[in-house]
């Protein structure tokens, strides 16, 4: 309480101006009364490479774990049963219905003007080809503006979208979208140049949609390398003729499960912080930073509060959400079934950016609340993870998100994300068992103290 | 004349005492005499990107040019014909019999403790395994020293040496003999950890050699993040057992050719600087910049130089050698046919460290020949091209340098050779065309006036 009416004036100082100092009592008294709490944690996450080696052995026991795939419920039990031998509470697999897509067998080959085995990927979703696939001249484009420009060109061809990468927002709509705006102009079949600032012949999946307009027509993804190559070889009046062949096919939905475990409140049992990332992942690599981290990082964050003994007023639960990339069922499944507890989840935090070198949160919420989530990250500065961002979230918290729950969303140093983002290259040598450390213990302070303090986080309009 | 006695002069002092101010006559006499030289070819190279283009149509043409290769053959018929056209003198292709190895079809696969395919290249000049392949549990160590301390544990395995980076000469020693420091042990097989700084899946290959010792065994590499997953199973207990499977065989030498085109010398035409790279590469990627770079580079600077009408005393003759990658037949082959030569070549340059920003040169010859490099280096500090360090060459050029030519290697930065290096990633858009006319302008400058100064670069104890 005394803390609560402390934090008010803060909130309407700070509302009141910017100007307004802001190193007030109410800023001391969090950063006063969690600075013990936040230095054993983070002193005891960096203590060890748990958490790194928690995430190794999961990519190299099961690989990649995609939606309807053996390996990805292998993995969630194994994630179960380590949970309860840690002696976490209320450990359990929530059931949702996942979709199933196959990839199948798949490639692509240039025919003309030289024949060569080109890289590829299968976009998610997409729909095959014909067993024998579809052979065709192809038509390279820069933009979406320039197929339409060259509309006339594209009938009974392959569009090739050899888009550069700009930002990932940017980019990715000619994954998003490139099948259906090659399919208007009558192309029989779309490629893509890989979503990625930087390749070594590295193909990059991810999920695409199809509108009802226009008939579905496939779509791949090919490397930086050979979209720029096509479109060499188009420049110089060659004509280009590629073979794409692929079985993918949509089956029915399977059952999955969100990954559940927590550290139950001391005072407000039934009051929650929910922390996680994905549990699944693509069908390629081992998903360790898309996603995985998150799902580790919240769960060691968890494992280590409770070896410290520092139990929370509030529950903070750890959840491993499955089906992200191709489906978002694990976020709609979690919020279905938790409608009743949404007003008493006082945060959700999400990590899916990889758990590289964290700098803070991007937190999206009441100016009351993210003045509170501002003060926390103070305690986070020691080891530069205390920046708090206006706007944030991610995927699977969103469908909360949008009844009402806080959201935030770990940052984290991105600069090679893309890079390995969605490839066979998403492995755990990419990351630092540091970094991986210090992602635990920023999610463990943020989490800790929300879910320790005296009153909830306060909620716009209320 | 004039010039050669005040060289004469400067070399003296030089030898005297390194503190003998190196700002004298001679200096500035080369430095003042081919200043607007150097200025016109400097800015006539980088005034378009035509050696970028040329080097991305023979990529983009004929691939990867491996020794015994049709694309090899016709990418030189290909060069040949352009030098033509570019109306360059005395344009020929000598003949040099090359080894062929063929790689075949091959594969590994993870099969305990789970299955994967791991992406693999077998190192040239490698045997292959039965038909069947090699299945065996695998014997992971970081190093020769732990393979010997561990020698027992080898018998009947597959030996993968997972050794970190340290650099391309200490860590290649894996490819190089590993298979039979692996034999030596009574290993079946052996892989190493691909020879390489940074990886996204990517397997490097490159040539190994068997001493005559120990029984022949297949060697391959697998990628860096696959070694490490290797080990990291082993230190968890795990019983890892691969299976190699590789075609790989000799087959009889057959004929390739050294490519040659020449500016001819004014004065000297009977005297020469010898400039280029090698023309073959490794069956992966475009071998753009290991090499092709070397060669298209050296033939740029002539056309350039006729271009400019910049012929200088001397002849300066463009080389592709042929096989540098595994026979070195090329380089050997160059000296065999032009033995009668070397006393009249007075320098000979190679490029074969990719044509990435060129930092200047590295010089083997002798101390007055040094100096006077230097002091052409100092046309070229304008773009940054003008440091000559002591020692350098190249495996094509290290044939005639033994016969006592001087020799000079392109330095560049090669921050990221070696991500690159023996990949399907050695590919055009790793290479930037401004770059790559500065080593066009870097080489032309050298060769230009070192062909042109009126005395031949000073040898050793002449």
């Amino acid at each position: 309480m005394y803390a609560h009416t402390l934090i008010g004036q803060l909130v309407v100082a700070l509302s009141l101006t910017a100007a307004v100092p802001t190193d007030g009592l109410a800023q001391s008294d969090i950063v006063s009364r969690y600075r013990n709490a936040a230095d054993r944690i983070i002193a005891a996450a960096v203590a060890d490479s748990s958490a790194y080696e928690r995430l190794a052995e999961l990519g190299d026991r099961f690989g990649h774990r995609f939606s309807g795939s053996e390996s990805l419920e292998r993995a969630i039990d194994w994630m179960l049963e380590r949970m309860k031998e840690d002696g976490l509470d209320n450990v359990r697999g929530e059931p949702v219905m996942v979709p199933r897509w196959i990839r199948g067998r798949e490639s692509a080959e240039l025919v003309e003007p030289r024949p060569l085995a080109l890289p590829m990927l299968g976009l998610g979703r997409s729909i095959g080809t014909p067993p024998g696939g579809i052979t065709a001249e192809v038509l390279v484009v820069a933009s979406f503006a320039e197929l339409s420009e060259r509309a006339e060109e594209a009938r009974g061809k392959i569009v090739l979208f050899n888009a550069p990468f700009t930002s990932y927002g940017a980019t990715v709509r000619y994954r998003s979208r490139g099948a259906d705006a090659a399919s208007s102009a009558g192309a029989v079949a779309a490629l893509i140049r890989s979503v990625t600032p930087y390749s070594q012949q590295t193909p990059h999946t991810g999920a695409m949609g199809y509108g009802d307009s226009v008939p579905r027509i496939p779509i791949a993804a090919i490397t930086v390398e050979h979209a720029e190559m096509l479109h060499r070889m188009q420049r110089r009046g060659e004509r280009v003729v590629v073979r794409l062949t692929m079985e993918a096919r949509d089956e029915d939905d399977v059952e999955s499960r969100n990954v559940v475990a927590e550290l139950r409140g001391t005072e407000l049992p039934d009051e929650y912080v929910v922390m996680g990332g994905h549990i699944d992942s693509w069908d390629v690599g081992q998903g360790m930073m898309d996603d995985a981290g998150g799902v580790v990082a919240a769960w060691e964050a968890i494992r280590l509060l409770k070896a410290l003994g520092l139990r929370p007023r509030r529950t903070i639960r750890a959840v491993g959400w499955t089906n992200e990339e191709n489906g978002l069922r694990g976020g709609t499944g979690y919020r279905d079934a938790h409608v009743d507890e949404l007003d008493r989840t006082v945060l959700a935090i999400e990590s899916d950016g990889g758990v590289f070198k964290p700098a803070g949160f991007g937190f999206s919420g009441s100016d009351a609340a993210f003045a509170i989530a501002q003060e926390v990250g103070r305690l986070l500065d020691g080891i530069g993870a205390g920046r708090i961002n206006r706007g944030g979230g991610g995927a699977d918290i969103d469908p909360i998100m949008r009844e009402g729950v806080p959201g935030m969303g770990l940052d984290v140093d991105e600069s090679r994300l893309f890079w390995y983002h969605h490839t066979d290259a998403d492995t755990i040598d990419k990351l630092d068992p540091h970094d991986v450390a210090l992602c635990v213990a920023t999610m463990a302070v943020m989490a800790y103290v929300v879910a320790d303090l005296p009153e909830a986080l306060p909620r716009a309009g209320r």
